[in-house]
């Protein structure tokens, strides 16, 4: 990025993200195969070089995705192993399926661990070399770029260097284009990586040809990953969000903004990711987490909610005066940004600023910010949170300003959940809703159930946000685009008892998307506050402020 | 821990936890003075060398924690900071009240970095150095260990080597035993830190004297550390769970491990820590989590639910063979253990072992283990969970063997959520529970409501829980000790759509403790079948199968 102070010519680093392979080895992670289209899609735009799609014919997701064929700029990637030992690469169907995705690169497992071809292979050390030279060359022949994945290669350069380099050197004379270091079971330190990659290309493999596959078991695959760049590899492989097998794979997300924005990185390499693509880390991460329905980790280096957050009171009055006092790169550069708690000083500008957001314009020492920060600290000591709840953190300082229209009043609601044996003889749940508000001075009384159009029970907070959307009114007609796209509980600590926080997410006709927020020891009367908030909110952006 | 063997004399490494400190700058994290207590004993049990337990004077809950007086092997430390100028050490009332609070070691933040003192602090370059060497020397007058964390020390000495340390030099010079290198704001890599502590090495400062505390800002902490140490620091600052300011500190529950069980530091260093307190690590790791309230992460390394959790299948059936094929450790020497997916030929084994931890002996080709294994993939694809709930995973067990007494039957039950204004025309919340059961033949209605005794509504499922322990017959009095201490509830996938599971943590007074699990599209029911279940694995345990 700063090409025009240096005036050198920077090397190339090449960036091969797996999380659609190695990634979806982690504990609980399934991607369908309209989700891989979504996060390769993203990946494409973030501008990787290399997406490892899944392994074709491994199962229906990876296979249905390759069918899929998208197009990428990207070099679309699929993994395999190389062929098994007794029978030809022309005639192994395991190979014959990956090579049959026709995609432009693929990437052949292999293992260069002498204790693993024996071990787990069951066959002689030659017939693995013979393994990884038919299978490279195959796909060579198929007019395919073609790397190999070795795997245990630091665990077997440690027994025995002479094999795993002569597994190396196989690959690339038969016509890969990259042969990548992998540390498969996530035990070598970065220093020992540092050495052997140097060793590696000290014993003549091209750093230009090497990757590094580096995994989190000891919480240094980021490091691991860098001190391989540090002895000269050229490839770096990992995942989004570290996903992948146990503890995951190195985490691009953590790896891509040090490439390009520290030093010795930044002045060294160029990427195929932009300053534009850079922008949009912070979030491809959260996108990540919601497709995987995860609670996006605040401490997450980088993208993480608190990344930039300045808790204590002697950094956050520093951070004021100059914002490099306590940050190693400014925040907007991977779309993060700074957060100072509102309950100092500091706060103050801060609070403004969220407001003049919101479309709230308000003066400097206007005592109205007191109150909302002294507002804002006692609900946050109850258990609320509003870091996500945007929408209901506006009509609390909505509130405090005078600027909150009662478009109308929920006098009460009572739900009812019952679980009794049906006329078949079989335990069903049903849910019914009664909710009473007060519309321009007339009472109007809903009712709802808990069954969805195939006779489900959706619970009693669907029967009840039902029941309040059914009759507003005249503000009836503006809701109707209304849509809750996501529910999300957490217990939590009000004050000395538990208590439960429940975040909504909505969505409307117009593309708006915002989040609220309830609290109560009674789910359903968080749940009810956050809905109640997600309708008014709404009424405030279609009726405006007079109600 | 291989002293026998190499017969060398180690290198003693020192362990600084820093959780009740810099782990509380976390943002949404507040310890009361019990939680404090409770984690300085565990962190005394495991055997770190100093316990940091916050800066006596700043806020009331380290004042009441140092009030405590906390008795620990482990050296017990205030932090604080260097006396401000334009006063005398002893004059300063912030540094007194760290020195009031009677700890044997004091640790006090400086600054080294110019920057910081002409543009944070506003000082001269010279007061700021007599500041450092006046509080240093006072604290060692008044017999306490002194030790300096140099804020900001790596930019500091990147912008004035020279006056960096000056810094570290005056604080020696004055009695300070350790001068602590800080990297505040995250940003400097391993391959610097490394760089600058063998250059400050080489500078006279003796390794001895020197410790390192990295932050994780660019997921490096972990790296940085092991980077110093390799430079010759012998003072590893970190907290549990990686707590701290921003992404993080360096987490010594990654790093004690790494440094008793992996070479290069195994044969060559020794740390407070035995092989007993290594091994309750994982306990220790959740305890934090639990203190928090915080889901535990399964990726998280060594400690986590899925460090040694072996999904793809080519791994499973290698970890068969051989289970240093694919685990850098053995799990049990961190509490850890392993968890192959029973899903595949390699679960048959793995779940006769869990079957067995339950008490429940089965043959190996056992039929009711194959039906036992579909159940448990039926029921996962529906959104259950069994990694935590033990307790619901045996009763599934039980039913597939035939091994499950039917204490009870539920013939119905309801609950009604009411909210409206009370005689105080104040909005109130109220929750009554009616439960139907059949027991010995005779049926029973038992009705309870959410109000606790202090007239707080305790909300629908506090209501449903005391009505089903309200009267079950002559199994009443076996469950009178039967308390719920936890709720979990998580929005997750079951088939296409969005499903509640509930996790509920029971106790007995007997000792016991065990957790079950509901999912249902309905908060209530998932979390009534999980209640169920709680209270029959209590009545398994203490009626026996014959019900």
């Amino acid at each position: 990025m700063s090409d025009a102070t240096t005036g050198a010519a920077k090397e190339r680093l090449y960036l091969y993200d797996t999380t659609l392979r190695d990634g979806q080895q982690t504990q609980g992670v399934q991607f369908s195969v309209a989700e891989k289209l979504r996060i390769a899609a993203a990946l494409d735009a973030l501008g990787v070089d290399y997406i490892e799609g899944g392994w074709p014919g491994a199962n229906p997701t990876d296979s249905g995705f390759f069918d899929a064929a998208p197009a990428t700029r990207a070099r679309m990637t699929a993994f395999g192993m190389t062929k098994r030992a007794g029978r030809s690469a022309e005639n192994d169907d395991v190979l014959a399926a990956v090579l049959d995705a026709g995609t432009p690169a693929v990437c052949l497992v292999g293992k260069t661990h002498e204790f693993h071809v024996t071990t787990a292979l069951g066959i002689t050390l030659e017939e693995n070399v013979e393994n990884i030279r038919a299978s490279v060359a195959h796909c060579v022949a198929k007019g395919r770029e073609a790397l190999l994945d070795a795997e245990h290669f630091f665990d077997g350069y440690r027994a025995n260097p002479g094999y795993a380099l002569e597994c190396l050197r196989v690959a690339l004379d038969s016509g890969a284009r990259w042969v990548v270091l992998c540390d498969t079971n996530g035990g070598t330190l970065p220093s020992e990586v540092g050495r052997i990659v140097a060793e590696v290309i000290a014993a003549g493999v091209p750093g230009e040809k090497l990757g590094i596959h580096t995994h989190n078991d000891t919480e240094n695959a980021v490091g691991c990953t860098l001190a391989a760049v540090d002895a000269g590899a050229r490839q770096v492989q990992g995942t989004l969000n570290g996903l992948g097998e146990r503890c995951g794979n190195a985490n691009l997300v953590s790896i891509i903004p040090t490439l390009m924005l520290k030093a010795p990185y930044a002045d060294r390499f160029e990427t195929g990711v932009s300053e534009e693509g850079l922008a949009g880390l912070t979030r491809l991460s959260r996108m990540l987490d919601d497709i995987l329905n995860r609670v996006p980790l605040k401490q997450t280096p980088y993208v993480g909610g608190s990344a930039f957050t300045h808790k204590a009171g002697l950094h956050a009055s520093a951070i004021l005066k100059d914002p490099t006092t306590y940050e190693h790169i400014d925040p907007s550069l991977v779309g993060n940004r700074r957060l100072v708690p509102m309950s100092n000083q500091a706060g103050q500008s801060n609070l403004r600023r969220r407001l003049a957001e919101a479309g709230l314009e308000v003066e400097p020492g206007d005592p109205a910010l007191g109150r909302i920060l002294d507002s804002v600290k006692a609900r946050e000591a109850e258990g609320y949170s509003y870091d996500t709840a945007e929408a209901s953190f506006e009509l609390l300082a909505r509130a405090e300003l005078g600027r909150l229209p009662e478009f109308f009043e929920v006098k009460r609601y009572r739900v009812t959940v019952e679980r009794r044996k049906n006329k078949r003889n079989k335990m069903v749940s049903l849910s019914e809703a009664v909710v009473v508000v007060k519309v321009d001075g007339e009472k109007k009384l809903s009712v709802s159930e808990s069954m969805d159009e195939t006779g489900s029970d959706r619970g009693p907070v669907n029967a009840l946000s039902k029941a309040l959307a059914k009759d507003l009114g005249r503000y009836q007609e503006v809701i109707e685009d209304l849509r809750l796209v996501d529910f999300k509980v957490r217990i939590t600590q009000g004050g000395t008892e538990a208590v439960t926080r429940v975040i909504i997410d909505s969505e409307d006709g117009q593309g708006r998307s915002w989040s609220t927020v309830g609290v109560s020891a009674n789910i359903v009367d968080a749940s009810f506050e956050a809905l109640l908030d997600a309708v008014r909110w709404k009424l405030i952006r279609d009726c405006g402020e007079v109600s």
